[in-house]
């Protein structure tokens, strides 16, 4: 789309969080939410391709892991979906069901595929020699959310990965949700830049039909926590209903052990803009960004051919190195307008090349992060995937740094309710976790508004022999998170 | 997954096509049709391998042609859905409605997007600067199939492109109309080897809402007619039922001019099993097939650490020039077994590895069309890209051979009805493709059980001075083509 508005720049600073993200995702045109639908948005290209190149980079990694990508229908049958007593307590109010035909069985459209996937798993696994089976797809998700919607964040159509798999034992099933831990962490925070705290959730906060839950945790700027992607640990809830079975080495037949993941890669991409934009728009990661390079020509009438042909050249060996770059040679924008739309987009690295830099075999670079610019022989662009990569670990180290301070160790329900005032996640001594300590969750929730968020998944962080439960005094056998959550 | 059944075999030969393709597409591992809904279909990992294959060359063909994509919303306002008089009419009858909330406008579930997409149109496009504006999207669309359903061929719910194109100018967009039957060409015609007719179909045939529709014909082997992708010249129609307008050069306000194009690619998935086929199974065209070259290491125990290995780094030398390899070194299958799988789906190339071959530096390489067998040095390997545009062009010459072929003039009726029961394409001599050539159309229908397919739409084909219709022996206007549809 050619944005008639996007050189004009943001009206709001990024500390007015919540008009700023709105008006970053319409000036930078990721998304539009004029639909006549409440909920539902449309994706234009710059969110369409930062997206696609999401997708690509986290389907890659869970083929290497194993993972062979599917497509199951949208539908599922009302008797599938009510197989599994905990999965349609939890989902049945956020359903939406078709219209019903006459003569044919009722039709939701899916929230979740557990219920569509694993009728035919019961079909496909017959002995172990069919396990495990990793299985994922692509694919848009819907549920009827009523509270507000917000583009990207919570909206009642999103566009996710879901992954499903089998096991022998459960010892499989449990390291298989540590593997999609470190999968997080190695797409969605060293790739994309979005630290996280994996956090098991309390009992009562798991995925509906799941032995446990393990949710990452990401922090807004708004110091509100976004839940990213979860995996859980089904266990044998669903092999049970849906009489998933195998014959084991020893002719004996059992109920598959069973995972699942979901990283929603248009709600990630909420947290990619929030975390890394500044008050000139977007930064996209070097990883992610539709184009890694602008090239700008600043050109006369009388040097234009040449410049234009210098430009174009450099074009061509940068896109020979894999990187996706564009030329701007419109005509109809003065170079400033062009400056200011694309660090609107947040392109990485923007190349000027005028009278000046072809005459001295140079190119200025302008790098969105940290503003700076450069004076590079032309021979030397070819180190720009080095810069890139470097670019996106400034991205990182930033981010990280972000969410480290954010972080505050509470030892008393005050400590607690300052911290979260101060927009940041307390860490307390809790009682439990387990079905009783909902007490004093509620409590944290009605006095102070944010919720216990779980305790770290992947390191086993213990109180002292002596703490005590910050709110019920009894003694804590949990290390917790808190936080205000959207 | 693991495909216990795979190594059996086919109990058909592909003379007997509809039995060959339905039990291709199971053992093959393409699709399962268990899925309780009926025109709802699973699509199995290396079903889905193939189309994501298939959609990244034809993405990158439309990306190159300056499209970009989009995500626009599943579900479509009652509103929307019923602005343009004649896709209501056309669309009603198969559209999935979902149940009315409370409060909320009545939504459809897309059955294609233009009712979607042209109300955001309208809001983006103002000027002469904003056109042309070149959108696509990857998505699922659905219809209300009331007629027997087939895998791939006749779904409610299937995987395609659609591309939405708005032009200043009649003139661009019937360019554009004929650049959507160049890209079928190049993609579908050049790279999967479809051979096609480009036929301006009948005025009594277009797509609802369009000046005219050109479609894309394909021959499967039965001699049945499967309708690929159609571009449409919407005109005005759209515009100004939604509204879309753009001020001149001049300052003038106007219409825009609009196409469509829509590519299914489960479809088209479905025409190439069927062309490239064979009583062994699938043949999979090298640009398509998740696996170009399988490895079958050939070993006893003595051998086997060394041949592994061996067959490691040629594993490796391949993948580093961008090509898709397997190593099947699995114990519990023997490798002929191994031969018979990989040959039922269809992978190009099988390069064996043993005792002999280790010894003397060689490989025995079969190939899966032709089903030769060379021996060839290690070095010579990396000549397989080579091999597989070799083996690629050769599948089109086939297909194109076969289409060919199927062809016949008929200057009576008798000898189109003895041509369609032959199950070839009729090209006969006809009074008019525009309204009043409808009642020889349903005559043709209704004696012979044929259809008219349409005019050529690349070619300026006119019949000679004296040629009457072959049914009304009035003047013939045109040589339409006419043949048994799917």
């Amino acid at each position: 789309m050619k944005g008639q508005k996007s050189h004009e720049g943001l009206s709001v600073k990024k500390e007015d969080f919540s008009e700023w993200y709105t008006e970053v995702l319409e000036k930078a045109e990721i998304t539009d939410i004029r639909y006549r639908v409440k909920g539902f948005m449309v994706i234009r290209p710059w969110g369409a391709m930062s997206m696609e190149n999401m997708y690509d980079l986290y389907e890659k990694a869970l083929q290497k892991k194993g993972h062979k990508p599917t497509f199951f229908p949208i539908v599922i049958p009302e008797g599938n979906f009510k197989k599994e007593a905990e999965h349609i307590k939890g989902f049945t109010p956020e359903v939406f069901w078709l219209e019903k035909v006459q003569g044919e069985e009722k039709l939701a459209l899916r929230p979740t595929s557990e219920t569509a996937m694993y009728q035919m798993y019961s079909i496909w696994i017959r002995s172990w020699r069919d396990l495990p089976l990793k299985l994922y797809q692509r694919a848009n998700v819907f549920r009827y959310e009523t509270k507000a919607t917000r583009p990207l964040i919570r909206t009642r159509e999103f566009y996710w990965i879901e992954t499903h798999d089998c096991f022998e034992t459960k010892a499989e099933a449990e390291r298989q949700v540590l593997d999609d831990i470190k999968t997080t962490e190695e797409i969605m925070h060293q790739r994309f830049g979005i630290p996280f705290l994996p956090m098991k959730r309390p009992s009562w906060d798991k995925f509906a039909g799941a032995e446990y839950t393990v949710a990452s945790d990401t922090l807004m700027p708004d110091g509100k926590i976004l839940q990213q992607p979860s995996t859980h640990l089904l266990g044998q809830n669903f092999s049970k209903s849906f009489d998933i079975k195998f014959r084991d080495e020893n002719g004996k037949e059992q109920y598959v052990w069973q995972t699942c993941y979901g990283p929603a890669i248009s709600r990630i991409l909420a947290s990619v803009i929030s975390i890394h934009g500044d008050d000139s728009g977007l930064v996209m990661p070097f990883c992610i960004s539709p184009i890694q390079a602008v090239i700008i020509p600043i050109f006369t009438n009388e040097n234009k051919s040449q410049i234009i042909k210098e430009a174009q050249k450099i074009k061509e060996m940068l896109e020979e190195q894999g990187l996706r770059i564009e030329l701007d040679s419109r005509e109809e924008k003065r170079p400033g307008e062009k400056f200011y739309e694309w660090e609107l987009k947040g392109v990485p690295f923007r190349i000027e090349i005028g009278e000046k830099e072809l005459k001295e075999k140079k190119a200025s670079i302008f790098t969105r992060d940290n503003r700076k610019k450069e004076y590079v022989s032309f021979s030397k662009l070819n180190e720009l995937k080095k810069k890139g990569e470097e670019y996106d670990a400034r991205l990182i180290s930033k981010a990280d740094a972000f969410m480290k301070g954010k972080i505050e160790n509470c030892r008393t329900k005050d400590e607690l309710k300052k911290a979260i005032r101060e927009k940041k996640i307390g860490r307390i001594s809790f009682c439990s976790t387990e079905n009783d300590g909902i007490k004093c969750a509620e409590i944290i929730e009605k006095d102070i508004g944010a919720s216990v968020r779980g305790t770290l998944a992947d390191k086993n962080e213990k109180p002292g022999a002596n703490e005590k439960c910050i709110i019920c005094k009894r003694k804590a056998n949990k290390i917790v998170y808190v936080g205000k959550s959207y």
